[in-house]
């Protein structure tokens, strides 16, 4: 009987993330200070960041950059994650393709989130923070940074979509388990917050929300720093093990991705699974294509423009050269959370406008029978933002048998389980989810008065 | 670095269940046909259960059952499953003991339950079944069985207690997302339901009614079985592959346990992961201690009569010698709806009464503190029931420490996380959990009439 799960043993857990900033033909233009327009230096991050995730954001130079042991032995908790060949998958399309997929739903909260929120706060810890602020909207980044907060001993404050922490309450309850607070935002607690509530009573909150009292309560609190879940290039750094592991499964496997996929919501994950492989297309050795799988309702990648814009409603980031919808863009009530983003990361937005990798944006409905079919035959219930990418892996199978290409191979990442999201299934089911395709006009007005890169 | 984490290759995998029964010093006494008085054969269980299950539950004499290729195949999804060793856990208790937990919360559906579920699908469907029926109260087997039967083509209607239905939508979507048929019980879908319904309009249902349901409707359907997910010889059976990695494992953590540790319901998860260490002590090669962690609330172990009982609340099954608390027995409304269960079978049964393996009752709220200590040192949150397991090896702990015991060796199965199970925790922060203790007046008359073993 031939493998179905490639496993790796706790040896084989990178040493090293791979930094693709030292190996992109083309630079991204740098992040702007918004109070000088000069290029953000690491002095300008370091009163929010933790010192090094700040030198990492910055690092176009260092290919490899060690991991520490005290993360990469935290990693081993439930890392090296599987890779499987889909083959329960495969065999309900009636595919010729192979398609295998990295398991990283697997991890004690259920999703990825954990490989960078472990490094966030093990820097932290190095450099004597005592505290630490992030926001949340679905809750996975919350819930991840909850956990590595504790183990590390650091107080953490979540403040978590006001709309979700009602209609979540179990991600709000497993970061509470491991001792974070989570204050629903926008709170009375932040000046930013107050003023959001006494302008709008009934703000049901946003990301930008989140984030602007995030990033008051860490600037104006000592020993206290920020923590981002995605979006950064610290950020896309610490989930390359997952490429990483994935890179030596596929050779145990005795296959090479034709086409590697990811869901796409500030680019965490997507990053994660390609960027290692991207390595191999920057040499010339492979050809390999790349897939970001994002929202139709939320559509950066495939429609947004190339802007500098800020990460947060707010306009309290540095400006970033992105890919963006607009920084007010108010994305349709998707399910897949994860996904309402309005802007890509400087790499991703870079690499994309380059040909260097392709994105495709796929409507909900599509999402959820991708997924329904992905549980039924391979028994795991994804996330709906998982669920983007097993959409564009079964459009890619069906290519590969119009284009009578049998044996193509096809990897994505599995990015989390969707057991804590079971509420959107019953939505799905019950019909009570429609698609929806954001007009142009809405996307040229609200990116109108941003600078060109 | 020491290894935390034990990890077996899909090759390891058991291939033959190891069936306690062929070992046992003393054999249980039979279980009855309750219309005849005479000993159950296996040609009265075939018109409820599979052959092969029904065959396997009376087996006395072979003590290697060995796993169908199918079902050792759809192991392989999640199987082998850790073992971890619990640094985090033994530091923040400041223990010299060693501390180990078999981590079977990593399957697609979050508990070992998959185990049987897969087995007694794959028989079902190798005998030409095209419907199966069966209860559940929390969800958890009902989650297994779903997935399980949707893999081998076959058609499940799972009877849901009505209160965890409407408690518990996130199990209910999980069944559905999967393809069963989810009917909250009692019903109008059978005459049982129909009466209970009628008899008393606002029945929230029991483990009991849905049993009563879930019997009638395979009964009177052509080409549909029963399945149980608990109590049974069979199901024990198919989850000693949890004990029997565990031991390879526990070699290449170059010790060998001193103490093994379940939860206790009905039995399967306990039964899985003593049984092959406990035939280490049948051949007097080994005395290791065997616990199970059963609720306070629902003492039948610690408190139970050993009577004849039926299994269901409505006395549809047959007379089980078993350890009873009577089966009109209505537990306290505690949050491990897995283990709201009043009898234990029968070989676990005659196991106690013979003094070969031990238990321990536990209350509530000390269950809650052992799985916020354990979520909080280690990553996992555990489910409600496994937390009695982590309670029990947390007091194991303390105990070896007092006795000047460094390096004794425990072990626990971490039979499911708690992820879907939020609402508990949020109960227990909230300080609306309480403990209960049953008074022994209730036990008299609940077992009163019942005949002895």
């Amino acid at each position: 009987m031939e493998s179905k799960k490639f496993l790796l043993t706790e040896a084989d857990i990178p040493t090293a993330w791979y930094n693709v900033q030292a190996d992109m033909p083309s630079a991204p233009a740098p992040m702007l200070n918004p109070a000088t327009g000069a290029p953000m230096t690491a002095d300008d991050l370091y009163p929010l960041f933790a010192r090094e995730c700040a030198r990492q954001e910055l690092n176009t130079t260092d290919r490899w950059i060690t991991i520490p042991e005290p993360v990469r032995d935290m990693y081993r908790i439930w890392r090296p994650t599987p890779l499987v060949r889909a083959r329960g998958l495969e065999k309900a399309l009636g595919t010729g393709a192979h398609i295998y997929f990295k398991n990283e739903s697997v991890s004690p909260v259920g999703s990825h989130k954990l490989n960078s929120a472990i490094a966030q706060a093990y820097y932290a810890k190095e450099e004597g923070v005592t505290n630490l602020t992030t926001e949340t909207g679905a809750g996975q980044w919350g819930a991840a940074l909850s956990m590595a907060a504790r183990h590390f001993g650091i107080d953490l404050a979540v403040y978590m979509v006001k709309v979700s922490y009602h209609q979540k309450p179990y991600r709000r309850s497993i970061m509470q388990t491991y001792g974070a607070e989570v204050i629903a935002s926008p709170s009375m607690s932040t000046r930013a917050g107050r003023k959001i509530i006494t302008d709008t009573p009934n703000h049901q909150g946003s990301l930008g929300t989140a984030i602007s009292e995030a990033v008051e309560l860490a600037m104006s609190t000592p020993g206290c720093k920020y923590a981002l879940g995605s979006v950064l290039n610290h950020v896309s750094l610490h989930q390359t093990v997952i490429g990483l592991e994935a890179e030596r499964q596929m050779e145990m496997a005795g296959e090479y991705p034709d086409v590697v996929i990811g869901c796409f919501g500030g680019g965490s994950n997507f990053s994660g699974i390609a960027f290692p492989f991207l390595r191999h297309n920057f040499s010339g050795e492979r050809s390999t294509r790349f897939i970001a799988a994002e929202p139709e309702s939320c559509p950066k990648l495939t429609r947004g423009k190339m802007r500098y814009d800020y990460g947060d409603e707010a306009g309290y980031t540095p400006l970033i050269p992105m890919l963006t919808l607009g920084h007010a863009f108010a994305p349709a009530n998707i399910h897949a959370g994860g996904l309402r983003y309005h802007g890509a990361g400087a790499v991703v937005s870079k690499l994309k406008a380059d040909g260097l990798i392709d994105a495709v944006d796929i409507a909900q409905l599509e999402t959820f029978e991708a997924a329904t079919l992905f549980a039924r035959s391979e028994g795991i219930i994804p996330a709906p933002e998982s669920s983007h990418a097993i959409a564009a892996a079964i459009r890619e199978a069906r290519r590969a048998d119009a284009e009578g290409a049998a044996g193509r191979v096809i990897l994505f990442n599995l990015s989390g389980h969707g057991l804590i999201d079971m509420a959107s299934y019953d939505r799905y089911y019950a019909g009570d989810l429609a698609d929806y395709t954001v007009p142009d006009s809405q996307i040229d007005a609200e990116t109108a008065g941003l600078r060109e890169v």
